[in-house]
């Protein structure tokens, strides 16, 4: 399948998804490719591996989140994240689900809208409302965010990625899947870039 | 201090600290600066974070053992590691102090013999016994070396590096501090290569 979508999970607390979700689609269509938008919860992920949050972890607290703005300032990325993290990503992951079950390019204006209104703007997305308030500032429908999140098929959209994440050994955030090749983090970015020219090395 | 060396910290056992030691001189020496080559034991640092190698942590398995040798390709470096994995680092690091009070240079070769006998050929550089031979065939005196990492002031070294690793939250392989400055892993170096080019952003 040379032409299937880049998949490409990532969860709303993480600020290294947040800045490839600004260079991904570019990287894929310069390769002729389309990407396939994927929130997820790391948290259920965290469960299985044990693991935290960066800025929670012992040691790494003060250096993760130095490196969280000097990674957004080196990739040109605004940065200015709320003072409550980590959050539940479910409410802003249905809202994702929602509208890419209407248009796959929809999917990806929700998520942006999502994670630019949070991580450089600092405003709340973990409730319905701080959702549905930052949908309607971007076009969507007030009222049709407001319902769709809370529809089961949603909910249920969620889930199955998040369960598919887990079975696949998909463990952080942003995680690429080039045509079966997995890439953990921003910072492979290159050699996703590579690897969609080269096949591979 | 502008042109203080680059520290790099870096453990024997880390595949991406092994990436790092084939790069970090060319770097520094482009912009005029050295390097102080600083092993130390990464086991130590994880008693304080509770992590546990990549290989070892749930989901991580798989995905980390496919990078090493993905990313040891991608930066044009022999991979070949032994099946025990991780070792004890400590006599290796040793001698790698007991060569650099001699001269840095012999610390650097040292290490790097160490490294690439060990990631790059397989061979075994847990005991003392395995270090002096790797030593010996990179032209150190076998005698003086075996001596020289029973040293009581050469074991201190290594502590007291690794002691100030801890104090200064230096939590991972490699790790670079440029004037200051803290950057974790192998795929920060063109980040450490724009820091040491404009001073900082």
């Amino acid at each position: 399948m040379p032409d299937a979508p880049i998949e490409f999970f990532f969860d709303f607390n993480s600020p290294y998804g947040y800045i490839a979700a600004h260079k991904i689609d570019d990287l894929a269509a310069k390769h002729g490719r389309s990407v396939d938008w994927k929130p997820f919860l790391l948290g259920a992920v965290f469960k299985v591996t044990g693991s935290q949050p960066l800025p929670e972890v012992p040691m790494k607290g003060d250096y993760s989140r130095h490196d969280f703005a000097r990674s957004a300032r080196y990739h040109g990325v605004p940065f200015n994240p709320p003072a409550d993290m980590p959050f539940s990503p479910v409410a802003a992951s249905r809202a994702v689900y929602w509208a890419k079950a209407q248009d796959p390019a929809k999917g990806r204006d929700m998520a942006l809208a999502l994670y630019t209104a949070c991580l450089a703007e600092g405003n709340e997305i973990a409730s319905p409302d701080g959702v549905v308030a930052v949908a309607a500032k971007a076009g969507f429908d007030a009222d049709a965010v407001a319902e769709g999140i809370q529809d089961p098929a949603v909910k249920e959209q969620l889930k199955i990625v998040t369960d598919d994440a887990i079975s696949r050994n998909i463990f952080g955030s942003p995680f690429f899947v080039v045509d079966g090749e997995m890439f953990w983090g921003a910072d492979r970015l290159d050699m996703v870039d590579k690897w969609l020219e080269t096949g591979g090395w």
